[in-house]
């Protein structure tokens, strides 16, 4: 029955969302002098939401949404030290290791050895490729789709191209905006294991008759797996 | 015998390397007050180079290269409204309309007739899928392949991917380097249409013993493939 495995990446197999968390966490200290925290959110979000059509997602483009967001709120004021400090950010988000969330190596490598495994994450193709090289995970899968939006269009053409039918495919993932709900709408199946933190873009209210399963830990997939 | 055709884009089918080469004379205007051009175009090229591994290609990676060589060249002292104007060249690059090369619209639709035709692309994914949308060239291709870079890995995973044998592919661009060599390494065919500029990382000597025909235009291409 079950012909296809996939798992989201981010914040699913490995930390993400906390490496955001910390970044701004300096960038609101480089602006402080300037401004209250809650007012450099919200503006670092809404430059972000603006460029989402210029860049996409992705570290880059956050890199250079904070660029844009500290010149705005600093009236042009802040040094070069300051938009240097601001590309560091950026670079240090992009050498971070990658460290997988607990028990994501023993699952894959249990579950590989049943189900054919696939990775789909949205995002930066260089950024993604490179994270799952440093996160040691790669061997694990046999298919790799990097897209720039996981819609239901997306997960159609992925589906199209392994010619899986959408009732062999389960897909497993912290967002139910990217993970859940559109594999739901084209009659497959999905397992949601959510993330302490979720970025505000991919918060969103579940429909009431939207039905799966939510797992604390992904220790618990393969015997959720064994049930169906 | 053939059974894909595959298409470089940038530069093969639509001008891109003139819009590196317009924003590079912008951001040579920029630091004019503080270094010649021949330096100013050394150090970013430099900072591109040290920088690919963090960035791979693209518009965003350029972008946050072009910052981080105008705060080297200035010693920091370039102002808030210098940086905003480099953000701005970037986001004007992406901004751009994608104009084809002449002649291409003509020939992809007449080989659409006769061939599955293919992109395959290296750079950023949110960028590559946005250009290919704009240039109206998106319905001759029933495959698009973005790839962080272009090597004979990268072919032989596209080639297994959709199970053609390498004898059955031909690959048409304009770089040696990307489109030629490592397609002729795993057996496949390949046709060179050079571009008038080439980007100095994509330059190299044609090795001896390679052999491939060179177009002048796309629109010789037809004939050449009825020959075949």
């Amino acid at each position: 029955m079950l012909r296809l495995l996939a798992f989201d990446a981010d914040d699913t197999l490995w930390h993400n969302e906390t490496h955001y968390a910390e970044t701004q966490e300096a960038f609101r200290q480089l602006l402080r002098p300037f401004h209250d925290d809650g007012w450099i959110d919200a503006r670092l979000h809404d430059t972000e939401m603006r460029n989402l059509r210029h860049y996409g997602y992705g570290i880059k483009g956050f890199t250079l949404s904070m660029i844009e967001t500290a010149l705005e709120l600093t009236e042009d004021q802040l040094d070069g030290a300051g938009i240097r400090r601001v590309v560091d950010l950026g670079k240090a988000m992009l050498d971070k290791p990658v460290e997988p969330l607990p028990g994501v190596a023993e699952v894959l490598q249990e579950l590989s050895e049943s189900f054919d495994l696939m990775v789909i994450t949205k995002g930066d193709l260089f950024d993604q490729e490179t994270k799952l090289a440093k996160s040691g995970l790669g061997t694990h899968f046999s298919k790799v789709e990097i897209v720039s939006e996981k819609d239901r269009a997306a997960y159609t053409t992925i589906l199209e191209r392994y010619g899986i039918p959408s009732a062999g495919f389960t897909m497993v993932g912290n967002s139910v905006k990217s993970d859940i709900l559109p594999v739901l709408e084209l009659g497959g199946r999905a397992v949601h294991i959510p993330y302490h933190t979720t970025w505000a873009h991919e918060l969103m209210a579940t429909p009431a008759e939207a039905s799966f399963p939510v797992l604390e830990s992904i220790l618990d997939l393969p015997a959720l797996l064994r049930g169906w």
